[in-house]
């Protein structure tokens, strides 16, 4: 069965580093301490190392084990045998960058679909998306390719808001999912808010979160908020 | 000999389009009425008819012509007999989409070389750069290449604002331009506000505007300030 925990951030001000999440991935991981292997490859300004220590911190206090992909050899190896798999928010751009040239798509895809469970927050949710179109974050380098592991059957802007800078005359985050939208009316597109996630079990969608709802993006424009609770993409047509 | 001029932006909130820029133009275009051929490639959710209209009716009351390049069958032919050129804001990975897959680049770069006069507004202005790494854009489309025009020696990060929405947990602008930089420590960065624009003739750069500086990114992040008026690429090291 799928298992998939999808966090829209780790981080927001004036709280500790992954607090809001940390009871929902003590649930997703249950009772069992569980040794997650982590992709810290989003990480820029920060080193694998620190990256890696800074989750571990955080993942030890609910009693659950980190260890870094970069500590081994063979990374590919390494997820066809991990316990579980966890990437870190960072640059979408750097870590797809990285992904595709270990070749660890498909290896992951494969680790996914016989139900080894993956978390991923901010980069590491949009990582599961079909295509790397909807991040947020500045193209620093170019991936071999767009495209993602197509875990989910819609596309996710993680850290959604339609907040704007007063005065500025750069286009709002609605403006440019709306362009998204135009050339792509196919692909169904979720605004995920901080402090949501949605969580798959098998063919079952979840959000979760601080009470947020999500917005499902409509091609006229006749969006839609899901509340937290069971969610069914089928029903979106 | 080389002439380039830059906007950051078109449009600031509560003034009519292209108000800021227009003496500019009007300015480095001349007296003489010049016809300007107009890359619209990166409008999503404007059709290539309305912006070359919207373009044309500011450029008709400052005296000059504007043609639109997908009205041509041959847009290469277009670029090659063209009195000027100019590439409107956008999408950046659409108008470079289509700047690639036309070919398209080198026909530009030739023009620009042997003195045809530029002008470029946001992803237009981007579209000289070495990269398309330091745009602001939502990655809607995957370009065959992030390599720009190469015009500039430098990046600019356009709309240059380090402004940020209270209580959302993305990163800030100089966040990423950071990121951007620890990846690329020998390509010099310059955050250009909106409001200003680089002119570029021969081998004389001139920061011009409103009367804001512009932000050379320093590696050793002691940022320096640029004030308008004449500056030299080579004194930044």
């Amino acid at each position: 069965m799928k298992k998939l925990l999808l966090l829209s951030n780790s981080s927001i001000p004036s709280e500790p580093y992954f607090n809001w999440g940390k009871p929902f991935v003590k649930d997703f991981l249950g009772e069992k301490k569980v040794k997650v292997l982590f992709i810290p490859y989003a990480g820029v300004s920060i080193s694998f190392d620190e990256y890696t220590k800074t989750v571990s911190d955080v993942f030890s206090t609910i009693g659950h084990e980190i260890v870094g992909i970069h500590e081994f050899k063979n990374p590919q190896q390494a997820i066809e045998n991990c316990d579980a798999l966890a990437i870190g928010g960072g640059n979408t751009f750097r870590l797809f960058q990285q992904l595709h040239e270990l070749n660890l798509i498909d290896s992951i895809n494969q680790r996914i679909n016989s139900g080894m469970p993956y978390m991923g927050w901010s980069a590491g949710s949009n990582t599961v998306c079909p295509f790397l179109f909807t991040t947020n974050d500045m193209p620093i380098v170019q991936p071999k390719s767009f495209i993602g592991l197509g875990q989910l059957p819609f596309q996710l802007n993680v850290h959604y808001t339609n907040a704007s800078i007063a005065g500025h005359g750069g286009e709002t985050r609605d403006m440019r999912l709306a362009e998204f939208q135009l050339l792509h009316p196919n692909i169904n597109l979720i605004g995920l808010r901080e402090c949501s996630l949605i969580e798959v079990r098998g063919d079952k969608y979840f959000l979760k979160g601080r009470g947020n709802t999500m917005k499902l993006f409509r091609n006229d424009k006749n969006h839609k908020e899901i509340e937290e609770g069971e969610f069914n993409p089928e029903d979106w047509g």
